[in-house]
């Protein structure tokens, strides 16, 4: 039985549901996997809860804190005040989670917390984009230089299995190129106006109601979402070092019912399409919307699902579609690479 | 790095597929994953080829090979008449590599292979079904009894992930079920009836010229190869220990263009389906000809693709569609399996 203790920095929608996700499962994993996940601390802003090598109880741990309560008050093992950076380096963690919001201006305490587990020698997890979209050249080479490892699936598309896929089904391929509709809420509203004939607005209108777009739903209609996700997957299939600032992106707020019309009429569908070259060319990496021949194994993806397209040499065209967008499918995403990870 | 001496048994096409792969891709695996994959040993119909641990050169012994030379006669490494099952205990491998014509009456050699393998400790990465759709409890008591890996992706779909993606990219998950078109032939038969309004006997035919199908399409359009693709899955992903007869099967012979038409009317498609619930109860197993409606995710697979669906609890539900369907894309995914082994 191999022991992993882990600190979770962040309690919010998805923190909170990798700590139950962590509580409810840990005997099966036990069983299956022969890896005990022990959670050792927790973080949030108003301070950390650790109890040294034995753990903290997640599920009391969710009820204090679901109650209202603040984490630092969570009996003898709260500590009032503690940052995120102070709890990782006394955590006694060989991992830490990362599921603090993602801030994308400066990385936020992302940053922070993923720089003190790397300086203390500790793989990490993340759910959170912001430092590896960010500062992906210097993350990644503090990790290599302090012999750690970094698993973002959770951050990459979350519950869809865009880098396992990449990295581990297509092992020993060469991958020539990953193609992806890679945010729900812009394929939800294109889907919409396409099988509903709404237009923009009306589809826009409607996924607000529903909870799928935000009430200020820029960062996903101008396509920054899914070129943050891009980044990302470039990054750690291909081996690129790229930024944000690298994807020639435009969004989906242009896109009128006259043209998804026009691309119905001949056969075409329109989906906002990111996508990476696996070259050593510039300008590999872009965010669009693109028409699509009906029979594009990403044509068919509709509603707010997923997927991603992988074209390679040996292994032809693989594309994965689906996967739980919500804080548990995010949330199930850090506990199947902290699994892979160890097991 | 680490060293991974490898037989293979079995020079068809599959088999040299691997060879070639293994050769021309050996350096950029030691380079990217930190592993030494070198072929110790091969065995063909009329003897085997070994060199100590020094390994075989992969390259010229296919050049040996396809010249219509037998590998008995490759130089001072051919032993004429060595059997498989001498030539694993003999070959210093720490995995077999099985690529022998799958048999589906006693598992033929592939069978003896197998077991000769396990008897020796080694690890099993196969292509073949026979042994693992026969045989699997045995199979699988002996691999746990030694210590010993099986590896049977190749068998089980080949390049497109089936047990990857259940076992991997959705670990931590409780898989409910899986539903698959796991066989090309059958498909492309029922895409181009419901596409192009062939016949049932026009769209085998169609296949034939193609290469699609065999001649003699028993086995695809019956529905058994799909069946041993699904006990596979079950075995591997449910914890199962099911064989062929313990499927309900029927293949597609019997769907005629009226019922494409009905479906496509009703806004169905017909698609023939293995599928397997992962539950305690008997009579989970079963390939037959299905209804789709147009949107669930395997209606919209055509033409020879194939594809697979779990449902999950956390990660929602999961499609992985394509990968190459040739010999190319078996040994393809005997490589993967052999990486993702060792890494």
């Amino acid at each position: 039985m191999k022991r992993v203790p882990i600190i979770v920095c962040g309690l919010g929608g998805v923190g909170k549901e990798f700590v139950r996700l962590l509580s409810e499962r840990r005997l099966d994993i036990r069983e299956k996997f022969k890896l005990d996940l022990v959670l050792t601390a927790a973080v949030d802003i108003g301070g950390a809860a650790m109890n040294g090598p034995e753990g903290i109880d997640g599920l009391s741990m969710l009820d204090h804190v679901n109650s209202g309560n603040p984490i630092e008050t969570f009996g003898a093992s709260g500590i009032p005040g503690m940052s995120g950076v102070d709890a990782i380096a006394r955590s006694g963690a060989s991992v830490m989670v990362e599921a603090t919001p993602t801030n994308l201006v400066d990385g936020g305490v992302g940053k922070a917390h993923v720089f003190a587990a790397l300086e203390n020698k500790m793989d990490v997890v993340s759910a959170n984009k912001g430092p590896f979209v960010l500062f992906y050249d210097e993350v990644h080479a503090l990790a290599a230089k302090n012999g750690c490892a970094l698993h973002i699936s959770a951050a990459a598309a979350a519950a869809l299995p865009t880098l396992d896929v990449g990295r581990i089904c297509l092992a020993g391929a060469n991958l020539y190129s990953a193609e992806g509709i890679l945010n729900g809420t812009t394929n939800f509203i294109l889907s919409a106006m396409r099988n509903d004939g709404s237009s923009y607005e009306e589809a826009l209108a409607a996924a607000q109601k529903m909870g799928i777009a935000e009430s200020d739903p820029g960062y996903d209609v101008d396509g920054k979402d899914s070129a943050n996700k891009i980044v990302l997957i470039s990054n750690r299939l291909f081996g690129t070092r790229n930024t944000l600032s690298d994807v020639d992106i435009s969004g989906i707020t242009e896109v009128t019912i006259e043209d998804i019309q026009t691309a119905t009429h001949e056969k075409k569908v329109i989906k906002l399409i990111a996508s990476a070259k696996n070259s050593n060319d510039t300008g590999h990496l872009s965010v669009g919307p693109k028409r699509l021949d009906e029979n594009h194994p990403l044509a068919s993806v509709n509603g707010s699902e997923k997927a991603i397209t992988y074209e390679t040499d040996t292994m032809g065209t693989l594309t994965v579609m689906g996967g739980k967008s919500s804080q548990v499918g995010a949330a199930a995403a850090l506990l199947k690479d902290l699994i892979n990870a160890y097991v």
